[in-house]
């Protein structure tokens, strides 16, 4: 299911700095650590990066960048325009997505990378428990669960989880597995019963796709989700606010430890 | 070589409060969380937070708390006050010590609290490894080293470490215990000759006292120290710093889990 790519993290950051190609970054330059953006006005830096240490498993940070810096620590690339593609929010609405930052760009930007699951979907996999969603080359499944985030000065909200369903007989190994990568998210926040984390109907996600299974031979498994903490960015409502646009992730220079 | 108090922490804390015992806080209300304390103005907060993440053995964060808030989250008490004495540095320099910092609170003041050594002190002790300083009744020993903290904004500076002797059997088992601590400290950042990490002379530490120690049965341990990021806030001569005097620490609610 993991595709692989004969381009190095540079190569493809450049493919994406020239605007040549909109394809998801899942299964792109396989082994490196991909991340979520968050970019913030030094405003907020403090707040959100307290909230980031009160919740880390739905925050897992990668890398925080001081205010006005381009370059991340854990890659030789420019912020501004190494990824596909941006959204731009203001006052907690979508703008515009881009494909470039660099007339956004402030001295007072504050960039936050957040861990995403491609690390541990990769480990899972390599473990034998096979990813449904990218057997069915579908987007995870995610919720907005009952889950309260620890609140941090202006951000508070509800941790949003992914949802892979895992056989029965695998269900400790997922656990065991995600626990080694406590950077992207860690162990699950839950097993089994959607209801349990205020899930009312399982076919119907929040963000991405329905990925059907068999109830007879599957649970589902929920972890923490990157998406909570631009979820809770944009629900205090901050005047400028810039993500990736899910799915393309920032690609870093930085090998994963499987 | 445990000192057992009969005292709560709400209780030890009123003694604090009204200023009714002066001696330190090693051995007081055992079981319960005790922390090093930092507070600073808003615009330093940022920084000093990434610099804490960006350093998580020697500023182990056990409590932040926002800009003008007085109650931790680990305990009910007033931070103004709960503390036996304070230091009040100015611009980087030491203006006095006080036993309450009231008058100098303002609502922008951001408060830091960060694990220090004495829970694993006590698991160290429960696992058989007998710690001399408290046998001798002396201040552990601390060292400037030449280990680079990781930078952030304006915080730079060396890792401070404390040393602890540690018989040549047990070596492993100090290794061992301490990285069940990653709050505290976690596991040590060097074993034996004191000339790699920059010690030229161990019987002169730059805190604490010298414990000496039968060369042949024993080696130094060294621990990354909360007083590494004291040191390295004063360093940048922020325009108010408020911390706990040394060995007189904050008491939590919090207990340890060892």
């Amino acid at each position: 299911m993991i595709t692989t790519n004969a381009l190095s993290p540079k190569e493809q950051r450049e493919v994406f700095r020239n605007n040549l190609d909109t394809k998801s970054t899942s299964g792109m330059c396989d082994g490196f650590v991909q991340a979520n953006l968050v970019i913030l006005p030094k405003e907020y830096a403090f707040d959100f990066l307290l909230f980031a240490h009160r919740n880390p498993k739905p925050c897992a940070l990668v890398d925080v960048m001081e205010a006005g810096v381009v370059k991340p620590n854990i890659a030789d690339a420019d912020i501004r325009t190494d990824l596909q593609k941006y959204n731009i929010y203001k006052d907690g609405k979508f703008v515009e997505e881009v494909n470039d930052i660099t007339s956004y760009w402030r001295d007072d930007f504050v960039t936050f990378l957040i861990g995403c699951s491609f690390t541990f979907e990769r480990a899972l996999n390599e473990a034998g428990i096979e990813m449904l969603h990218q057997k069915m080359d579908k987007t995870v499944s995610m919720y907005v669960t009952n889950i309260e985030c620890d609140p941090a000065g202006v951000f508070h909200g509800p941790t949003v989880v992914s949802m892979r369903p895992v056989r029965k007989e695998s269900l400790v190994k997922s656990v065991e597995v995600t626990a080694k990568y406590p950077h992207t998210h860690g162990t699950p926040l839950h097993i089994g019963d959607p209801s349990v984390i205020g899930i009312t109907d399982i076919t119907k996600p929040d963000f991405g796709d329905f990925v059907p299974y068999d109830e007879d031979k599957y649970e589902p498994v929920f972890w923490a989700c990157g998406v909570t903490p631009q979820a809770v960015a944009l629900k205090s409502k901050p005047s400028i606010m810039i993500s990736h646009v899910p799915g393309h992730m920032f690609i870093s220079d930085q090998k994963e430890i499987l």
